[in-house]
Order: C-alpha cells, then sequence, then structure tokens
C-alpha cells in the first residue's frame, strides 16, 4: 500500500485537523468528526447538513461554507458516521429554523442520518431530508438498495445552501432539493481500483487493459468490465446512458467529476466530447463544472453528471459560495 | 497505459478545447496553446503570462484569470512551449504597459520565453520577466541549471497578477515578483512515477515501498530513494529542508501541493504535521493552501512551499481572483 499516512486508524482524525487549518470560516467540533462554519449557528437560517463516509474529498468537508453547507460529518473511510456524530452537526447548526439534511443513497448513510433525525426531533429539532440517487448505473448495489448517490450530489448541496441562505423556511429548501433530485443524473467508470488504508489491499483488481463501467465511489460494481477505450467512446457512453434516463432538453449543467488520481488533462478531453454530443442533441450546457468534486481516494477514473436546469435552480447555481471546493 | 485519452498525440489540443468550455473568461486563441482571458488585452494594465508543459494542470491555464494571469501558454506534455507560441501569448495581452513573464526555471523554458520576449521586444512590445526557482532539493537537475521552479510559481502568479490588477506599471511587478522569488522554498516527494501519454510508459521506476524524496515535477531525480516513511517523517523531512534553507521567522503562506493521484486525505495530514512544526517554531501561519496547485500527471506524492510574507505581500495575497484554480 502506497499511501502518505501515520497510521491507518488515525486517517479521518488527522485529516479533519489538518483540513480546518486551511481556513478561519471552518471549525471542528471538539471530540468529534463535524467540520461546522465557524459563523454556526446562523441566526434564521435553515442549517444544512451533509456527509458519508470519508475518502471522497473534497465531499464533504470542503463544501462547508456560507452558501452551501453548515456542517459535514465524516466517518471512517467508506463508512457511514454514527447517528450520534450526525446528531451533534445537526445541534450545532439549529437555531430553530430546522435543518435539512442531505443523504447520499447508501443503506448505512440513510439509516444513520434518519435515526439522528429521530434524536433531534425528540429535542424538538425540525429536521427535513432528501436522498440523493442520481448514479443511474445499476438499480440496487452493494450497500444500496435503489440508486447510488454520487457527485450529482454537489448539486444539491449547492441549490439547498444557495436557498437556505436566502433565507427560505426548511419547506422551500426541501421542495427544490427534491427538484435537483429528479433533475440530476450520473454515471461513471474506473481504470483503477482503490485501497482503504485500514484494509491496506486494493478493494478488487482489474487487468492491465480494463476498464469498468457504470462502478461506485466505493468500488461497487457497475455494469461491465471491457477492454479500455477512448475517451470519446467513454464519454459516449456514460453521457447516452445519462441522456437516455431523462428528458434533458433544454438547458443543463455539466460535471466532469475525477475519482481521485486521473489527470486534469483527462477530464478536459472528456468534457470536450460531453459538450459536443450534447451540442448535437440541441441541448444548452449553461454552466461546466470539471474537477474533483466526489472521489475514491485515488481511484483513477471519471463520472460524468447533468443536472437540467430552470430558472430557479440557475440562479440558486449561480449565487455565491464560500465553501472551498465551490468558490464562486 | 491506463488513460483516458483518444490520440496520444493530441492530448494538449483536446485538453485545451475541453478546458475553455468551462468559463466563459477563457478564451483559446486560434490556431494556437494559449489560454487568454476573454476581455484580454486590458487597458492601462500590465498583462501576466506564463505557462510550459503540459501535464501540470491545473498549472498554468486554470491560474488565468482577474486578478492572476492574463494568458497561460501550454507546452506538448513536459515540453517548453515554442518562442512562438509564447510570443502569440504576448501580443495577446500588450495594451502599452508592457507584458511581464512568470518562468518555471527549466532550459528550454527559459530559452524559449527569451526568445518570445526578444521578437515582443523587436516589435515595440516592453517584456519584463521573472525566473521561479523555488525547489530546494537539488542543484542543476535533468532540465535546469540552477534549481527548478515548483509550486511557489503559484504564489509568484498570484502576486505578480495582484499588483498588475491594481494598475501598477512594470517595474513594480517586476520588484515585487522578485521579492516572491526571494521568498519562497519549496520540496517535494514522490509514491509513484507518470506515465508521458506520447511515451507510453512510467517515467521512472520505484519499487513497492519506496518513495523518492526531492523529485522534480517532471520525474527528475531527487535527493534519496528510500522506504516509504509515515506522513510525520515525510512531513518533517521535507518542511526541515525548506526551513533550512532560508529564514521563515515571522510569517508564512504555507502551501500542501498534491502531484496528481495522492488523494486529499492525504494532503491534510500532511499539512496537520507542517503546521505543528511551523508552531513549534514560532513562526505564524498566515494561510494554508492544500490541493492540487502543480501537479505532474498522475504521480503520486506532494510538495510543501512556505512563502515568508511581508505586508505588502500579504495584502497581494488576499487581493480578489477570479482564476478557476484559485477563485477567492
Amino acid at each position: 500500500m502506497k499511501k502518505i499516512i501515520n497510521d491507518p486508524n488515525s486517517v479521518v482524525h488527522e485529516m479533519l485537523n489538518g483540513l480546518v487549518t486551511t481556513s478561519n470560516h471552518l471549525k471542528l467540533l471538539d471530540n468529534s468528526t463535524v467540520i461546522v462554519r465557524t459563523d454556526a449557528p446562523i441566526p434564521n437560517k435553515v442549517g444544512i447538513v451533509s456527509g458519508g463516509g470519508s475518502g471522497h474529498e473534497p465531499a464533504h468537508a470542503g463544501y462547508v461554507g456560507k452558501g452551501m453547507l453548515d456542517a459535514a460529518v465524516a466517518g471512517e473511510v467508506f463508512t457511514s458516521p454514527t447517528p450520534d456524530q450526525v446528531f451533534e452537526a445537526i445541534k450545532a447548526v439549529d437555531t430553530g429554523n430546522g435543518v435539512f439534511l442531505v443523504i447520499k443513497n447508501y443503506t448505512g448513510d440513510v439509516l444513520n442520518f434518519e435515526m439522528a433525525a429521530e434524536l433531534a426531533e425528540a429535542e424538538g429539532i425540525q429536521v427535513e431530508k432528501v436522498i440523493v440517487n442520481d448514479d443511474v448505473a445499476v438499480e440496487d448495489s452493494s450497500f444500496t438498495t435503489g440508486r447510488r448517490g454520487i457527485a450529482g450530489t454537489i448539486f444539491v448541496h449547492k441549490i439547498a445552501g444557495a436557498m437556505a441562505e436566502s433565507g427560505a423556511p426548511l419547506q422551500a429548501v426541501k421542495q427544490v432539493a427534491e427538484k435537483v433530485v429528479a433533475n440530476v443524473r450520473s454515471m461513471g467508470m474506473a481504470l483503477t481500483p482503490c485501497t482503504v488504508p485500514a484494509s491496506g489491499k486494493p478493494s478488487f483488481h482489474l487487468e492491465e487493459n480494463e476498464m469498468e463501467i457504470g462502478i461506485g465511489i466505493h468500488g461497487e460494481p457497475g455494469i461491465e468490465r471491457k477492454p479500455i477505450a477512448t475517451a470519446e467512446a467513454i464519454a459516449t457512453e456514460l453521457t447516452e446512458k445519462v441522456l437516455g434516463d431523462y428528458d434533458f432538453s433544454g438547458e443543463v449543467a455539466v460535471m466532469v467529476n475525477g475519482l481521485g488520481s486521473t489527470p486534469e488533462m483527462e477530464l478536459h478531453i472528456i468534457n470536450k466530447k460531453v459538450q459536443a454530443i450534447l451540442a448535437d442533441r440541441g441541448i444548452t450546457v449553461y454552466k461546466t463544472y470539471v474537477g474533483e468534486y466526489m472521489t475514491a481516494l485515488e481511484m483513477a477514473g471519471c463520472s460524468v453528471t447533468l443536472l437540467k436546469l430552470d430558472d430557479e435552480i440557475k440562479q440558486l447555481l449561480d449565487a455565491p459560495s464560500e465553501a472551498q471546493a465551490f468558490r464562486q
């Protein structure tokens, strides 16, 4: 295992302690794995909380900041945070206007975030949630009933975050988040596996000339393993599958996301073809994001996300954000 | 070779065409490899140009934007751009106030940028330059006389860019850029090599338990190969070598830079130790940057950069930037 770490069992703790030094706007709650805005809880604002297993950085702590999340809860690598940890986050951001949870659709996350919501409601905190399931590759998966939540989650953070920042009430935040979930689709692929530090071994094996289409962000099986194709063929396969799942006519936002060790150069090459496919279909691209937004440690590969836009989503997408991984 | 590409010989062309779709503020000059601000040339402003071989993304096109570079010139992968290409960039950003070149210290870059400067001066364009040589690992190297230029270059972009944006004349831009070069030091290490697409083979070999300290961003030899150490030992070795090279007492900015396939988690773990070392020495950290700023394709590894600050540099570091890879 080639990793720059100290102890495989303390990577999350050390990461979070390093991470908070990069911004005066972030703090780590004492004895926890919760990163919150230093100005939280913010009066008269719905608090937005997300999180999940670590290893997907910059998700989710990179999205904490004015205009996006109020708090992110980190579990162990590829492991859900506990209900107690999520409950800590909820308490840290609530000011009586309620808290909204953005949950990626993995069984552990859904269970633990929902249990945390119950704990919070028992203390009189209003909690609502949305479950993101943007990955069109497979129905049900190793850790998921239904579709998995992947990079499309970042658009939910952004739009729910902007809505909350505008002072909108909890139900309005929930409504627009649900619209984003309905309008967003993704699919990914990988060239190499990744290694969870505590395991020390790659999570699966791909031959030297092989790729896997539709793979999950924890290495869960995808649709097909086959010889590595060209970037154009890969972009076409991912984009066509996404387009075939929903009516994207009109205007979209595009995200080409790197899974960890894919050079930015290759993401731009994928993006070039995605843009060409959309132009051919008469779909207008309003905004394009290329980079590492939702990773799987050092997995090589990428995902393509499309978000169908309307005026409301466009306005919220364009709103300012001070989150480190989505500054605009 | 596991890469998401079409033709190894067209990666730069395709990358740049993909990249410009990510921002309305960037354009690719016709039949060139020059990315410029769409609003360039900007009246009454010194133009700032940088560039170099591709494969170091987001360097340098990611730093084009208001407050940083006016143009970035991309060569083939790990290959200097030609004088003609650099000359195109200079002409695209000059409005009579002169153009400032930020050059990383590689023999090819220095020769070709200087030749471009001569072509420009022959047409009456005032040109000044700075050569960045922040890498303390080795004196002279495969492609370099003297020290190599690595991630510290980003601070030169930022500070020279902010100075130019303020309306300062060419000599003032040059002066502050030289101060940054005098005040910045870096050192890197790698766990794995990277593969230039056109070569198809890794540029060097490291054993499964081996790392290289002081390696260059093109895989040029460093100081030593030895068994992989802990993150704390690696952070200590890099930081102590940097600290030993210059008097950093006072205030500094820190950059922990990923070379391509190192998970952000590991960079934060390195950063945690860097912060501890600086605190022990009584050095105040004003600002910390952790992420991929100057990469070497998919090389696994990192570098640590320290920049000594004074009031002028702090103010320019804090100035707004609209560059995609350094937005603030």
